[in-house]
């Protein structure tokens, strides 16, 4: 079976095989993997996290970069963020049940590019 | 089952359940799954293209941006360029069987997010 033959009813809507430059899918594609959108969905892939262990688990991302990239998967749905009213106040991002069902997507999609990456970099080199 | 319990062996090594920072992973991760990369990868699914039909596919692509999107990804072994000794010259790109594998996993991803776009775009507005 060729990769072809496993593109769904959606790809295969479109007679070449993309997704149009119009299309809601492209904005949407562009912010689940953005480099810190995909490296949050994952993170969140074990359950709920606080702001400060997400800034820990996605290495390297910036305040600044963690707080829009937060708002636009919550704007998106595919985080949920919870407030609890206590004192000093506490923040918990987790994953939507859509969200859910992008990173079981989104998983084994990195899996396989940690498993290739050294493969990848010694070609290179 | 949740997704967690789905996460692979490669993940599973970072305690963290994501990849730090210095890790080649990251580099990798961001040419496949770059606005463009991502495009031209899912763009070869069905077969090799010629320069023209990838542009044409991978709808708004500059010449600069596609030139440097093959590039990156013949450099990382996910693409391969073949050139034909005619007149006029005819190049032809296509995936190897590492891109396949990639493909593998990009295009059930393309297709959840085509799936849910729609869902996406009305939440947001």
């Amino acid at each position: 079976m060729t990769v072809s033959d496993e593109v769904g009813p959606v790809l295969a809507q479109y007679p070449d095989g993309v997704i149009p430059a119009g299309c809601p899918s492209r904005a949407v594609l562009d912010h689940v993997t953005s480099k810190w959108g995909l490296l949050v969905l994952v993170s969140l892939v074990d359950g709920p996290h606080r702001w400060s262990e997400l800034r820990r688990r996605a290495q390297g991302v910036s305040e600044k970069m963690l707080a829009q990239t937060l708002r636009t998967l919550e704007s998106d749905g595919f985080v949920h963020r919870e407030a609890f009213p206590v004192i000093p106040p506490r923040v918990e991002y987790s994953l939507t049940p859509l969200g859910e069902g992008l990173a079981r997507h989104l998983v084994p999609l990195v899996e396989f590019v940690a498993d290739h990456a050294e493969e990848v970099v010694r070609r290179r080199s």
